[in-house]
């Protein structure tokens, strides 16, 4: 079960973190961004072996290699074998969502045994439809998905803020669906197969809907460049730090950029940097189960 | 402008018809299913020959591709290239939602020069950031975006039926969202560069949007397999029979199973019957221009 997994890693790492993998191409040193989708592997392979044995897990966005046609998709591909190969958790953010046979399709090309995602992400706007298929790939796997709730960006209230006629808002009414989809998959530490994505950046929202989803684990971006602060952060977790797991990308792949060095160096040097940020403030992760 | 060339395109063929190329193997006859993602283009090729002259446009769900990896890519690349040859306005059917650099990033895979779509489906739960990449690639391109605003299916309504405290539907606040993000960049037939998915099985939200919507052209899923026929989707429509397209996938590409012969001929004859239904509501399809 993905989420007894990830727990157990972040217990044995104390490093709720994911290193995301957005490795758009101006990121890399000249000499690797000459050699397109080949230098961003080397680059992603280089960080990845650079980080392994600090960190749960990695987050691979899926628009950043996209954009490269066939290649990108080999690149993308290539990406989460070799961070699973590392022993790595891999999370393909792909915010995917259709229907029924469609959405069966993309749950088979990022759950199924062909790839090497342990969770994906997806957008929960056309309801249970929408989500059924994925579960239906998790159950016979193991694996996880996490649901849009709460998003990190500045424009994510226009819609998710918005109050229902029954007093919750949108952004709450998608974290109850996230939590009722989860039902009947707990895992050993409570936590169903199915996560939410909630943003470090609105901590009175992450508050309420931490207190409100208790099953639910949370994926948190917006940590860093986007604003977000460990203080900012905590509401995210459940006691004994549990819960939960930021995102960085920018501040780690880039890290060499300010830090100067080797770019893998500075990306571990950026991630044990975090962890420390991370934990005074949410103090030694401890299981309770 | 893309929904000038496609109102300009629908006039033409006197047809509103979208061909939906979400072509699974197992659409395919046996000796094509042999050969993978070849037999796919293959399939896609012929079906594309079919039709090119009687529609204006063809859908390409990229879900039955990436479940193919970077074989996938390649031929969802060569279809959509393949369909614009012939002349077809091209829809990728992607249903792509990020924020940022990311969702530029999105943006340029599906609407940047390497790519021969003209429009992409998009999700907007997560607000105006995730949407104005798309928009500044378009204002560069002219090309165009559909927002997910009521989906075809059963449980669509979940969420966006809902209503807020303001008293709109959560369906009525994402259409506002579309009318508002095409603000000023209206074309000759009065639409502009965003256009939305409203489904033919809810004919009553769509009545409420096609008059709620004046500058939003609709893409609009469920007519045959999901339960949508001629009559329900009447309301989808302006006067005329404009600012709408109406998609069908299954019931053209599978035809050939219960009409026999060719594929490539039953789809053409099911999508001629489908023109005939769609007529025998809207009557003669005329610009006002």
């Amino acid at each position: 079960m993905i989420f007894d997994r990830l727990t157990e890693r972040i217990v044995k790492t104390q490093c709720p973190v994911c290193v995301g993998l957005d490795t758009a191409l101006g990121y890399l040193p000249e000499e690797l961004q000459a050699r397109g989708t080949e230098g961003i592997f080397e680059f992603n392979r280089r960080v990845i072996d650079s980080v392994a044995d600090i960190v749960p897990s990695v987050k691979v966005q899926s628009a950043y290699y996209e954009v490269y046609g066939e290649q990108g998709a080999l690149c993308f591909r290539r990406t989460m074998e070799y961070a699973k190969e590392r022993g790595l958790i891999v999370i393909a953010d792909a915010k995917r969502n259709d229907i029924g046979a469609t959405a069966a399709q993309y749950a088979e090309a990022f759950l199924g045994e062909g790839s090497a995602a342990d969770l994906v992400t997806v957008n929960g706007y056309l309801g249970t439809d929408g989500i059924l298929p994925f579960l239906e790939r998790c159950s016979r796997s193991g694996k996880g998905i996490f649901v849009l709730v709460k998003t990190s960006n500045p424009s994510s209230g226009e819609l998710q803020n918005l109050r229902l006629e029954d007093g919750r808002t949108v952004y709450e009414c998608m974290g109850d669906m996230a939590e009722k989809w989860g039902e009947g998959t707990r895992g050993e530490y409570g936590y169903s197969c199915v996560g939410a994505v909630v943003g470090a950046t609105y901590p009175e929202e992450a508050k309420i809907l931490r207190a409100r989803l208790p099953h639910t684990f949370f994926l948190i971006p917006g940590y860093g460049a986007q604003g977000g602060n460990a203080a900012m952060l905590k509401n995210c977790f459940s006691a004994g730090g549990l819960g939960g797991i930021v995102n960085n990308s920018r501040g780690i792949l880039c890290a060499y950029k300010h830090r100067g060095g080797d770019y893998a160096e500075a990306a571990r040097a950026a991630t044990l940097d975090m962890k420390a940020d991370l934990l005074g403030v949410l103090g030694e992760i401890c299981a309770r189960s």
